[in-house]
């Protein structure tokens, strides 16, 4: 097999050189990730590319001003989008249903895999990218920045620009044992949960990270610092919200607890 | 820019050889997509794989016994999985409260991109894959069938193998500008609209499409025949039931109504 080494030495890029990326270029780079695997060839996906310093500025609130949005060349917000292909069936005479879960999922993989083929074109061409998982935390402002019609939501957001610096860095991957399975789902003992996360929480990176927040295990990190319940819960009633608005069947349940 | 022909020139494939793909060389594919971009660095996915005949005819009826799976190598169910992290920090002394919309969106895209590496890194080295969308509207048979513990929901199903025979044909994407948008989303008019369909509706085998479906346009094929409502709601809710019987939150409604 070959490439494989393709993924695993890339990393994060999070700072951008001031090398200019062209528009006809990162142009050349959407148009070739857009032909991507997508659901029933329906293509319910959105790539909204924002260049101008002041409009990537006025975004940078809504993902909590990240620094690697600062340098960016580009920041495109990788949408789901169902609205694009309700307006074809508008203008043919068809009915549409799709504001249901099914429906949404579909646009959820097929803006992913869009977004993911960007990724890989854009690294194969010696640009490094981030990948920012705050779109969803703050759907409704980043889509009424963006002017997004109901039914084209924000799902994942990526920067992206030629590196300040080559940092070759080891991202700390689980074992690929702990990810694969076979024939069905080995269920874990504690000791060999234990043995999968070893590695990771042993790195002198994890060390200094359970230091530097004044906890007893990197776990701890994860579920009281980066992930806290108090934290998610109100950014999930936000997004259920933001798609309950949009007519998407089943999420007032969030919104009434 | 180079490459650009990586995902340009691919095709589904949906009819394998009989070229044995060895667990070795599945092994090292699954290993080297598993380096994928993930939420935190939280590895909210995994892979299970399934070779044996008898196995695979066993996942066949979930996934309407698609024919792709009847020559297929090894198929393989890519699920968002909270379970394993949730373990981790049992063993950890740290609570996790990750059934929440955004954690599982993050698993969601965990487990997308997961796949979509796998997808590059098979295609790359000669094998045709094809995607399952049905995955999601079976999770629960899927879950049992794989042992899925409560938390791991599968999402995606690829299939892969040597290709049977090398059928180059063009999807029938939408023009890139129909998916790319510049600061801000450019809403459409109904001409422009019929103007980024008009080729992919004139092309010979949408047109054979409408007539074998005995509809007026390709849009009615979509909404009546191949994404209905009335087909998608009670998959919708056997999804909606699935993730809140696995604990997470905010989708009892689906099941209420």
């Amino acid at each position: 097999m070959k490439y494989l080494d393709l993924f695993s030495q890339r990393t994060t890029v999070r700072s951008y050189s001031d090398r200019t990326l062209s528009t006809a270029d990162l142009d050349s780079l959407l148009k070739a990730a857009s032909h991507a695997p997508t659901t029933g060839n329906m293509q319910l996906c959105t790539a909204v590319v924002t260049r101008e310093r002041n409009e990537i500025e006025l975004l940078a609130p809504y993902h909590f001003n990240q620094p690697c949005l600062h340098t960016a060349q580009a920041v495109i917000t990788f949408c789901a989008d169902v609205y694009r292909f309700e307006r074809w069936c508008a203008v043919s005479n068809a009915k549409p249903d799709f504001r249901n879960l099914q429906s949404l999922l579909a646009s959820f993989f097929d803006a992913t895999i869009f977004a993911q083929q960007f990724c890989t074109l854009a690294e194969l061409n010696g640009l490094g990218t981030c990948y920012l998982g705050t779109t969803t935390y703050n759907a409704a402002p980043i889509a009424k920045s963006l002017n997004l019609p109901e039914g084209v939501i924000p799902v994942l957001t990526v920067t992206v620009g030629y590196p300040a610096e080559l940092t070759q860095t080891d991202a700390g991957r689980l074992p690929a044992e702990a990810v694969v399975h076979h024939s069905s789902y080995r269920h874990y003992t504690d000791s060999e949960i234990c043995a999968l996360y070893k590695e990771k929480e042993s790195r002198p990176d994890s060390q200094q990270f359970i230091k530097d927040n004044n906890k007893e295990t990197l776990a701890q990190v994860f579920t009281d610092i980066r992930y806290p319940g108090k934290t998610s819960d109100p950014f999930s009633v936000a997004f259920a919200d933001f798609l309950n608005n949009a007519g998407f069947k089943g999420f007032e349940s969030y919104s009434n607890e």
